[in-house]
């Protein structure tokens, strides 16, 4: 199991939107092999910033199969129209 | 319930040492008031980028509370000889 580690920044004034949005956009990726679940936070000294959890079987679950599948396209057209610029994407093992 | 978010980056070839004695760190800073939980992650991209997500009943109770008193230095004793440059450290609420 790894987590995918998302930093996104939404758009001034777009932040309501994107939250009420954001269960459809979860409910497409849940649909993808290997997701495990997904925790959204929205940032305290930055309420643009959300910090975005999403725990995968394997690194290649998000990397390969995910991105791409066509369920990708479904999640970028709900979330990314309110990106402000593209999200910051890593990985990381817990130990 | 707030989570802190830091982002530390370890000197090359000391991810071992560090690892090894996080433990005593984590005893210390599991004493604060406030204090609910804590994980610790390894980057897959950058393995001497670490992720450590903390829960806190409040903002304050890491701030505050946590940053004043005798803990911090015992925390900061352990695992700050380990740091390439200062922690990144943000505050997020889960949505």
């Amino acid at each position: 199991m790894i987590t995918e580690h998302a930093l996104i920044t939404i758009q001034a004034g777009r932040q309501a939107d994107f939250e009420q949005e954001f269960p459809k956009a979860k409910a497409v990726i849940s649909q993808a092999n290997g997701f495990i679940d997904l925790q959204l936070h929205q940032g305290i000294e930055s309420p643009d910033t959300y910090l975005l959890l999403i725990r995968w079987q394997t690194l290649e679950d998000h990397t390969v199969g995910f991105r791409q599948s066509a369920l990708f396209g479904e999640w970028r057209a709900i979330i990314g129209p309110f990106f402000a610029s593209p999200p910051v994407v890593d990985h990381f093992t817990q130990l």
